[in-house]
């Protein structure tokens, strides 16, 4: 049995306390928030420092500021404390406990389930003897874990900005054009979707199409003239040109 | 029965080809190319314009610089001619026929096989009584026919630049700093895989995360920092930049 405390209330913490209580051998012995929420068992919460209970993990899922400040206000020395930040270092966490880092790569949005098995949970620890209970923690929950260190998940972290919010944020422009155009977004649904699939057979250099990569200028100015808001015809020449420029493999 | 003859033989007429031979009411009777391929049946091939056959249907599927010719090129009158180009005028067709857009909105890569039931099919017609045929013809493959005019099939064919051909170039992006900090790629794939999921329920701007949206500023600056190829340093803050000020729904 591993027991768990989880330190915020927020998005993070919900998925993972609702991943864990599935699980046998884990169990979630307290949640500390700063105000009592809804999300869990009332008689596990506390909002008190001096209350916080033994564990053999502390996981701190708060907004990446206030990882700091939580971890000083521990009570307690030589525990094995984490957080789950992609864009946090490990020497955020205040020394005198032992520490680590349970880093889920997953957007999370509020009220959607997700099915964790599938989330890849990145993993390092300050003491090798951490190691093992991390590992067995991650595995618990999930079919993926990866060993990556404060380096590689900085870059990692970036790297998800560029998938995923980014990737998001193009979907917006297709989205406005359609409704400016009076055309379902729908029709958009299965490109988009074959997008995101291809690069599971091909790397994304093989796999891209267009007039960029195809050089068509014709195609690339009749798009650029159709374009009236100026930031997306900015971003459309932009990206153009880093296809053309051959982005590496 | 709906008698059919492809003109070209590239991705798209292979796979037109295909999805129409699955089906019962169609019967494609030639295909047209300058030389013979071994995707299609050898007795069914021909490259002399002089020789093609009569048909309900003639779907030129070459590339969009090509369409002109080769409408100007077929040597009959009065039939029902369209072209499967998302960027090209229905007037580029040649006069003479009555002329019509057949336009799969999907990515075709040669060898990877598609269910084109899923894929959506834009149709135009000149004449409104060649509509029928043109819809029915479509909706034997496909379960998504949609009615576009020109200008809202230009506008969707700007969409998919962004949605699909940029989407894939951020992905390279991701790869390309993955391979860079050693990194497996998989990792960033059930990010990807949910990032494009997420949109079915959500509106691509309620969907939005990341640290542009939050206005993290502290976030934002470590990631510029963290790039060191300008190019990306560029894609990152504009996009950044467009992501806070608010790309309408």
């Amino acid at each position: 049995m591993i027991k768990v405390i989880l330190l915020g209330s927020g998005n993070v913490a919900t998925h993972l306390f609702q991943a864990f209580s599935k699980v046998d051998e884990i169990e979630v012995v307290q949640v500390f928030s700063r105000t009592i929420s809804k999300d869990f068992p009332e008689n596990i919460q506390t909002s008190d420092f001096t209350e916080i209970r033994e564990a053999d993990i502390y996981i701190i899922c708060v907004s990446d500021n206030a990882i700091a400040s939580v971890s000083n206000q521990l009570q307690f020395e030589n525990r094995l404390v984490v957080h789950t930040s992609g864009s946090t270092d490990i020497n955020v966490l205040d020394s005198k406990n032992r520490n680590g880092v349970f880093y889920p790569l997953q957007t999370f949005t509020k009220n959607k389930a997700v099915d964790f098995s599938q989330i890849p949970i990145c993993i390092e620890t300050e003491v090798p003897s951490d190691f093992e209970i991390i590992e067995k923690l991650a595995k618990s929950v999930s079919n993926s874990v990866y060993l990556i260190n404060g380096n590689q998940r900085k870059a990692l972290h970036v790297s998800a900005v560029f998938v995923c919010n980014f990737t998001n944020h193009l979907y917006t422009i297709g989205n406005t054009i359609c409704l400016e155009n009076n055309i379902p977004f729908e029709i958009l649904q299965p490109l988009i979707k074959e997008t995101a699939k291809k690069i599971k057979s091909l790397s994304p250099s093989e796999a891209q199409t267009g007039p960029a990569v195809r050089n068509d200028k014709k195609t690339i100015e009749k798009h650029i003239d159709f374009l009236t808001n100026e930031n997306q015809k900015e971003i459309y020449k932009i990206l153009t040109k880093s296809i053309q420029n051959g982005e590496k493999l």
